[in-house]
């Protein structure tokens, strides 16, 4: 069972990633099985090459991450709310969504969840 | 598949019936089969009677709920922020979970995981 500070460790890492458009550093933090089901209800993204592939359409938008209040961890599963916005088409795009990352044995994220809907996408 | 609009409505439902100690409103937003797993980890309340134990034993508690950030509903899941405080030994303590709601195909609460870890509990 991975620790609740490895998990916020992790979870921080992986902000940090984003906004620094590390690839490498995003994918380094999932299990080789690892599953992203980003949103929820979207066709997941099975393993590490076509997790790289998502996350390098991520990246590529040049997004701007911060968290909105602190990681709920517990158990082998961390919870947070997070802000993200992207430039696009001259003004910016924020989504909130909030994601939910189970751990294995070896504290690697072995799922991602991404809960956000139509609802939670603005622009500014 | 519920609606977004639904989902977000539940929610709210929730969080006012637990501000007002309401436990029959509480109650009535989860199927039969419900299953509630609060804290993450902790063993699961199965189905209505178990449910209504839990809840009674939470409203006791003169619970003050407020959601923290939009509520993020996607697909037949919702995902929410909040902050719960309530008096204790003479002072008041804080709790911050993130909670996660599936919903069935008439729109109840088939699955409740609330994912908070030691962390998110404090004083004040």
């Amino acid at each position: 069972m991975p620790t609740q500070e490895h998990m916020h460790a992790v979870v921080h890492s992986y902000v940090r990633a984003l906004n620094a458009a590390d690839l490498d550093a995003i994918v380094a933090l999932f299990a080789d099985d690892a599953v992203v089901e980003d949103p929820v209800g979207s066709p997941p993204k099975k393993g590490l090459a076509e997790i790289r592939a998502f996350y390098a359409a991520s990246v590529a938008m040049q997004l701007e991450v911060e968290l909105e209040g602190p990681v709920r961890a517990v158990a082998d599963e961390a919870a947070f709310a997070f802000r993200v916005s992207f430039p696009m088409n001259g003004q910016r795009m924020a989504v909130r969504p909030i994601d939910v990352f189970r751990f294995n044995a070896d504290g690697r994220v072995v799922q991602m969840r991404a809960f956000f809907g139509a609802d939670n996408v603005s622009t500014g």
